[in-house]
C-alpha cells in the first residue's frame, strides 16, 4: 500500500472545482482512494462564515457563560451558537463543548475551525461530507473511492488523529465476523473501520499548516472479499460512553 | 509512505526471538517502523493462561455476575478475575468490562484474547508492551522504529481500528504547537498520535484471521522537523470522558 500526497495545489476557494485540481496534479489509477481534507472541502464549499452570523441565543449565552466558568477564559457566545446550529445533540458542555455534528461526527465544537479560514473568522464542516465525497469521486478520471477527513481528540488516549467524515466509492467498514483465525476459531475482532484508518494513514503524510498537503492518495490498498457496511457513527441506544456523558457534570474540584 | 506485510512468518510460540523471524524475511531499512501486532508479541512472550490459572475472587464473581444480569449471557467469573488481574482500574463494569490495562490502554476485557490462542485458553496483552518493542529493535538489523499494536472499539464510532499499545525508536506523538497556518494563524491541532495512526495504517494491510499477517513494515514514513511526546495514554485529571464513566450504571432500560 503507497500513500503518497498530492503536491502543488493552490489555495482553494468557494465555487473552485477540487475534483478538476486533483486530477489535474495527480495521475490516479482505479482503485486508488483520495482522501481530501475537510477543510479544503468546506472551502470549495463556500462554507466559511463571519460570526456575527451567529448572534447567540439563550442556550449558547448559558453554554459560553459555562464553559468561561469553568475554563477561566471568555468564550464568544456567537461561537458556542455557530456550534449549536451545527449539531444535532450537546454530548458535553464543559470544559470543553463536545456535539454531535450534522454529519454524525461527536467532535469538539462540531468541527468548526477557527484557524487556516483565509481572512473569515469561521470555517464549517461540509454539510454533508458523503455527498462531497460522491461528487468529488464523479469528477475524477479513474474509479476511486473518497474519504473527507478531518482530525480529532479521542478519550482515554493522547493526541488527534485522522477520521472519516464521509466517504463514497467504498465502505465505511469490513466485516470479518464468521472468518475464523488460524486454530479455526471464529475472530472476536469484527468490525474494521477501514475510512477511519484510510483517515489515519493520510494523515501520516499530510502534515498541518503552512507546508500541509491536504490531498493524499492510498493506492494498492485491497479491500478483500469482505461484506461491507455504512455505518460509521453510532447511535446512542449502543453507545454507552456516550450515555454516562448525558447529564455528566463537570466538577473543577475533581 | 508505503506499508507492507511481513510474509512467511511462522506461527509463534513462547521463547521465539521475534526479532530474527522478522529480520530473516524482511529487508529491513534505517528509518523503517516495524509495525507487531500485540498478539504474537504476547505469544513469544509466553503470555498465555488458563482459566483455571485464576480462581475467581468475590470482586470478580460481582463483575461477572452483574454482566450476566445485563446481557443475559452467563459469563465466566474466571475470566473477569484474568481481566482484574490484568488491570489497574475499571472504568466501566456493564455491558462490558471495559479497564485500564497495566500498560495505560484503556480497553474491553484488558485486551485478553479468547480467539487465536493456539490452545491456550486466553492470550494476555504483553506486560510492558514498550520494553518488548525496544527488545524487538534492539535484535532487527537495522536501525528502526517498532510499533506495537492491538486492534481496538471505540465511543461514538462503530468498528475497531488498529491502535499503538507500546513503542520504540520513535516517539508516540508529534507536536504542531506553535506553527502556523497559510494564513499565518497558530494551529488549533496541537498534537499527533503518530505511533496509533501507523497502528491503524497496519491494520489496513496486515488483515486479521487465517491470512493474517502479524507484521508491517511503513517505508518512507517522515516524522519530520518536530518535537515528539512519549505521553499516549491519558491521566484521569484530564479524561473527562472517563470522569463521567466512574459511577455511571447502565441502565438496560434506556
Amino acid at each position: 500500500m503507497h500513500t503518497f500526497a498530492v503536491s502543488g495545489l493552490p489555495e482553494v476557494d468557494a465555487g473552485d472545482d477540487l475534483a478538476a485540481l486533483v486530477s489535474e496534479r495527480a495521475d490516479l489509477t482505479d482503485g486508488d482512494i483520495v482522501c481530501v481534507a475537510s477543510t479544503v472541502v468546506s472551502k470549495a464549499e463556500g462554507r466559511t462564515a463571519a460570526l456575527d452570523d451567529f448572534p447567540a441565543g439563550p442556550r449558547a449565552r448559558e453554554i459560553a457563560g459555562h464553559l468561561a466558568d469553568v475554563t477561566g477564559e471568555e468564550k464568544d457566545p456567537r461561537f458556542a451558537q455557530a456550534v449549536l446550529e451545527e449539531s444535532t445533540e450537546v454530548v458535553m458542555e464543559a470544559p470543553f463543548l463536545l456535539t454531535e455534528a450534522t454529519c454524525g461526527h461527536v467532535g469538539v465544537n462540531a468541527g468548526i475551525d477557527r484557524s487556516n479560514t483565509g481572512g473569515d473568522d469561521l470555517l464549517l464542516l461540509p454539510e454533508r461530507p458523503s455527498e462531497s465525497a460522491e461528487r468529488i469521486r464523479a469528477g475524477l478520471d479513474a474509479d476511486v473511492g473518497v474519504v473527507v477527513t478531518d482530525t480529532s481528540g479521542r478519550p482515554f488516549r493522547h493526541g488527534q488523529r485522522g477520521v472519516a467524515l464521509g466517504w463514497a466509492g467504498l465502505p465505511a467498514s469490513r466485516d470479518w465476523r464468521g472468518e475464523t483465525d488460524r486454530d479455526g476459531h471464529e475472530l472476536e475482532v469484527t468490525v474494521e473501520a477501514v475510512v477511519d484508518e484510510l483517515a489515519a494513514a493520510a494523515n501520516l503524510v499530510s502534515g498541518e499548516g503552512d507546508g500541509g498537503t491536504p490531498v493524499v492518495v492510498v493506492r494498492d490498498f485491497e479491500f478483500g472479499d469482505h461484506a461491507g457496511s455504512e455505518n460509521l457513527f453510532r447511535e446512542v441506544s449502543g453507545d454507552f460512553v456516550r450515555q454516562a456523558l448525558r447529564g455528566w457534570e463537570f466538577d473543577a474540584g475533581h
